[in-house]
């Protein structure tokens, strides 16, 4: 409601005081207004009240909602439970309709523009972070790898010939399991490794093509974000090689939207070569609850061809995370968690030097990874006599509230739906040092790094004791 | 919190009111004992408040709510907007582990526990329904339709050579898609038509299987919960067939879970016969916002195959929805709403035969459908000289608060994903009078019924009447 | 917000799908409209999400919640809390201004349309409650008796020769603390004894006001709603006494508007005769939480006076409270929860006499009290040598969670602020025999009304037994 | 609840998972025990979902919130709507019972509790505000004005021969109300005026003492915080001389809580001479919304002569807020909150010293009073030929959303309650020069004084021109 068409009377309240009430109404007025018809992201966040209130409004065009409603369909958007109605602003309908994510629901005009206006708003923040080019995206209400199945799907309906994905390496298991989800053929790509850094090995990819033959190829699979010491993927290149091969070029962009380079290298990539979609997490991006990707595409018309793919229409409690969470930082707000993350990556990568020359290790250069670093653990290593029982690292640190570090041994191996993985969790087959890693990823305080180093010293030191405790005893 | 190891000094409040008070919470008490013990669905619905509570003690024990964390990785579930995280009760790390949708997550045991309790009050709810002897299910928040794709991807991979999925026809776009998302081949089996009404043709199944050959067969694909005059598919039959061909058997019973026939017919088509998965819709049966689907087996080891099927982590927030639900219905408040679905339903039977009767039309007998009516339009039709503009009636409806209903016209074929489907909508080739269909699905109210069909008569009468003078005028 | 004069494009949503959903915000917003122009009760309580609309609109009015807002002042309504701010709506301002509570608030708009509007309905309530004479009506936020002593501060300023407040004994603390609270003279009119049943002496009334002097008394002060066996005032009578000798009249009607009869006879004490203010709990009536009361008169001037006799402003939080609650139930609402309660006082007292009738006891009659009812407990009392072991019955009946009963014993004496109560509970100086009262008010329900018979009965028993074998013993 | 006793199963969630969850609620589970059992303010705030945890705890103590409650009495805090409830968070028997605002209720442990604590918690943040010696205080859901009317009316049980309250003016309505309400004799005390600064006139307060005879003397009244250019009184003083005619010394202390150079007044005035009450107000300052205020004592056993003489049980609703906001900021988050006051008071202070520099008028020296500030306008008023167009200054201030600011200006007179006040708004009755009052209250920002100066520079400006253009036109 407002009150424009409504006569108060003076009995209520006097007209001055009235007149100033309704005039502070106005920004509100203009922000709703600019909000649904220019479909930009609001240059400063929102207060809840705001927030909420449009949510409200929006959630009332749904049928569900109606006063006079008669439903007698076998779906229609009941909710029993008044918390969880409370907790969906009495949103019912989700997403999309029988068989595309992207259509509107004659039941649910406002989910229906919840979800549009959501991608783009997505699309106006993507496009001011270094991706000008973009031309769509859209929320998919699962986690990345599902959406890369789904691409990798909709991929398949184009080329029904093809099977094979090549894949540059990187160890995590959705990655991989992504590709056989969608029934399909992985063909490992393994990095390039130099000085213990890896990147993408151009040349092996350009064999594969030719060996397997491009039309066998469903396309190419690269990853921007991932663990030092591996880097981010060499997009430009492979999206050249895309092109030549007149092959489809996927990305999996997990956390790269938060990572300016990144996102000027998938701008480039398209500029230069070839990139039909890339995807990333919403949670890991955008700081919202586990649960949804974006897909992005430089050409609208691709992604249609993705909504469409989805069987059956989609949960909207992701769009309404994510609705909620670009209204409430505003353009400028994302801007400044950006810029604190890049200041305390280097706070972190400065302290992580200074704390591997103080114990005779090494931050491993990985030039192209602005989130994540590694550091070797060899002094620990040899005091164990190269066990296994480094791994200790790990617990100790996460018993003490530290969470997210990775401790990488040599010699754990794997095998993911029947593909063998050496070195899992390294990337590459011949490790011959164990490392940590630590990231800086958006969202994280100084406060946190700050107390990282203390606890991690405190654990190092702990162990090294031990360790060399347990060799004496030997 | 509780109060049972402090000492509330008498200042505070004298020791017989206390007392009093302290006495009042034992039940609540036993009660969140029992749940987390016994993972039994309770008999009553609990108040809001104790939801609420259990809720939030249960989200504590996630790693991103500890007060000392330390967040070191790439996802560490911050939540940046205030009001995503309250209505996600603080909620963030989603549920699975990457690649595996029933795995526990180290960082999250309260995700986890809130998962696997929400996956056994289901499956208590369950057996509880006439399915004694299913031995496991879990919620996976997607659709009915990627859910079942999920399945079938999870059948490849046991059997990788078999590509075909044998599928008794209905006409609703995500049923189908579900096979050709995962990039298999369907075999539209057709029905049965006998006085208007369909069932499923067991010895088309028999000849497609022995045509194309047991071993190309992935599985046998039928529907239970269909718009009538559509019936259940005969799965005992199919069920049976598939035990002598030794052919997994999966069955879309999106809305069947709150129709007591259909679960007494899977129960003893797994006696009789083999029924590997049967998939239902959360938000159908159990009345929470639309997102998910509950996979179901009667042999738990085919259960994992499904989960780890999944790429990456998933949204927990339709296990929360569900989870509230059921605490805030408990037992008693399910069935009573079942039992007043039934009701509800002879109820709009015995309406529309008698609207029938005075229209001069027919409630098409689909004896083996127990939640969908449908209702020929001849008069109607043969009014407008059997032309389209029948389909106005749906439009009329749909403008006056109708929803759910839908009117199904000869003549408007479809193709998708390649397939043609003659008569989209009737689930077969050659409709011969048009019929609406209405359904009473649980949350139905007797008021609603009585509200269809005043507005149906008034839609009825003033369609004739324009229709009449149309004919007139020409 | 609402979306009138804002051009949603196509590509949000359809515009078809688009006009259905504005379609159906027209009876919300004629809801809105017609409250604050009519400013009347609505015929049908309105769903939550409505009222909380409404709400945060108005409080969106007050100037601590314009987005420009700069505050130089010492009272800035700034919430330090969010949790508090949520509670309530953001309103901080409070309601009246430095010393008239119903003035309007230069920095708050919507609190003084919330406050006025909230008193609007009420006497919307309360004229359609059978009281059509009555002219004005405020919710003041402090309790009964507090507010009662403010109508007495007013009445001096009218009157500062005045002393004496008449008061007809019912031993209430609060009711005669008022007097005491505002220094003034409290003479104490007891009741005439009846068969035990208690009523007004008029005749003791007339001649303290003779005695005294006209000119010395402030105001006679009756009590309409009380425990039994008193009766409610003889108001119409008193009201006859006001008139004749210039007086004005005090009524005390704490939770009388919830009864029709009492609502009769004060619209009528007020035809024949002279009532100035009567006082009502809102959380008796309206079932709130504790802490407000509503003044009322047939005389709006009167109001005025009381308003400005509060220094200060103060808390908007009970109108807040009576705001929504009164939107939630609707006239209707309201209306058939008084129905229910005749309808469970009827019950309670039929049980009641059977329950007498089983155990010798008797239900005192006592015509002119419509809510609570007083049996004797005199079998009980002689099993104990009518000693005051009787008072056990009050402790168990409590502890099985009975709350509101009442067991008044012979000798129990008590002085409040220096003036004697002899057999205070019973209202009189004499009692003879104990007796317990209970009462149906607003909100009671048929099963507390079972379960509380079966709890009385057992503990009856109990009591009777253990009374027995300490007599034995003896 | 909390999880202590529950054998949670390993199939729920790993038990090393389990364990760390558990041990990550000691700290919270720690905090609860120490709150209740010491009593004392944390040191640091608590998050949100800590406070509600235990709000809702204790809430479920009180009767109406009983699972078996059966309730048969006029009151028992039945909550007919629900959203009225939940913003209570199911608190429904307010504070207090019938005559006694510190008693304890036998139907609400909870509330009684809430109420103890909180006062509890306000003595302890009071006691390491500058006041170690203050012995008790509460609080009263009534503001400022009506509960010192209610100390007065406390006083007046102990002195009922006296009627005079003296009093030391100060132009604001409700301070004088207070006395008026309680229907005693206020007599005025002006102040002294020095370089149009105004304190205390301790002679005249002597003189009036031995005039009337301190028998017929309620008590002296004085008041701290005020509006600049009246100094905060010189409690000092005026309790050495009540202690030397031994008179009770009641202090207004509104907003003084606030300003550490108050609180060590009070302390010095109770050792060197007699205080006994100061009130403050809840709002002004802990930032809860209007409507409490807080009766503090150097002696305990005068607060139950107050707590006795309300008439009822009262709102527990400003308990609620009281409480959860001290829990929200904790010791440090107060403190620091009065400390950016003092360096915003500062800053205030320069900005406006330097604006009258520019402008050609004085920031008036009040050098006891720390929170507000007088700039005189001595050269508008000359623009306008003193004439009183000059109050258009505050006109266009508030237009502007400028709130709290003050234009007095010479010759406004007024009475209140028969009393005449010459130059109402100054505190005095021969006002030369008008000016105006600004404010640096808690919760103030640097933001706020910023964006005022350029208003109110603009406005200056706008004034000026049109003033002298005006008077060119005259």
């Amino acid at each position: 409601m407002n009150f424009d068409n409504i006569n108060v009377p003076q009995k209520l309240v006097p007209e001055n005081y009235w007149r100033l009430g309704l005039a502070a109404q106005r920004p509100k007025k203009r922000g709703f207004k600019e909000l649904l018809e220019k479909r930009k992201l609001p240059l400063n966040g929102w207060p809840d009240e705001h927030i909420e209130e449009l949510v409200h409004q929006i959630a009332s065009l749904d049928s569900n909602n109606f006063p006079h409603k008669v439903g007698l369909g076998e779906r229609e958007a009941r909710i029993a439970c008044r918390l969880v109605s409370r907790r969906h602003y009495n949103f019912g309908h989700g997403i999309g309709r029988s068989g595309d994510l992207m259509e509107a629901q004659p039941k649910a005009a406002g989910s229906t523009l919840l979800a549009h206006l959501t991608n783009a708003l997505i699309l106006d923040l993507m496009q001011g972070l270094g991706l000008p080019s973009c031309r769509g995206c859209f929320l998919v209400p699962m986690c990345t790898g599902m959406t890369i199945t789904l691409c990798l799907q909709s991929l398949r309906k184009q080329r029904p010939l093809a099977k094979y994905v090549l894949w540059s390496r990187i160890d995590q298991k959705s990655c991989f399991k992504a590709i056989t989800a969608a029934g399909l053929e992985p063909v490992i790509v393994p990095c390039l490794v130099q000085h213990q850094a890896l990147s993408t090995d151009l040349n092996a990819f350009e064999q594969q093509v030719e060996a397997l033959g491009a039309e066998t190829i469903l396309c190419l699979y690269t990853t921007t974000s991932c663990f030092a010491p591996r880097n981010s993927d060499n997009i430009v290149d492979i999206a050249q090689l895309a092109k030549r091969f007149d092959l489809p070029h996927l990305v999996n962009n997990a956390y790269g939207l938060q990572i300016g380079e990144i996102s000027r290298q998938l701008e480039r990539a398209q500029r230069l070569g070839r990139v039909d979609y890339f995807v990333q997490s919403s949670d890991k991006n955008l700081l919202v609850p586990v649960g949804g990707a974006i897909v992005a595409s430089f050409d609208q018309s691709l992604l249609y061809l993705v909504g469409s793919s989805y069987a059956g229409r989609a949960s909207g409690s992701q769009t309404l995370d994510v609705f909620m969470t670009l209204l409430s930082l505003g353009r400028s707000g994302y801007h400044s968690m950006l810029q604190k993350r890049v200041d305390n990556f280097n706070y972190l990568k400065e302290q992580l030097m200074e704390f591997a020359q103080r114990h005779g290790e090494l931050v491993i250069e990985s030039r192209d990874n602005f989130i994540s670093l590694a550091i070797t653990l060899g002094t620990l290593w040899a005091a164990t006599g190269q066990g296994s029982s480094i791994t200790q690292l790990g617990a100790m640190l996460h018993m003490r509230g530290v969470s997210g570090v990775r401790v990488v041994v040599p010699g754990q191996s794997k095998t993911i739906d029947g593909h063998a993985f050496p070195d899992f969790g390294s990337h590459q087959t011949n490790l011959e040092l164990p490392y940590l890693t630590v990231a800086a990823a958006i969202g994280i305080t100084r406060e946190e790094i700050d107390k990282f180093f203390k606890i991690f010293n405190k654990c190092w030191t702990k162990l090294s004791q031990s360790l060399s405790e347990n060799k004496t005893k030997q």
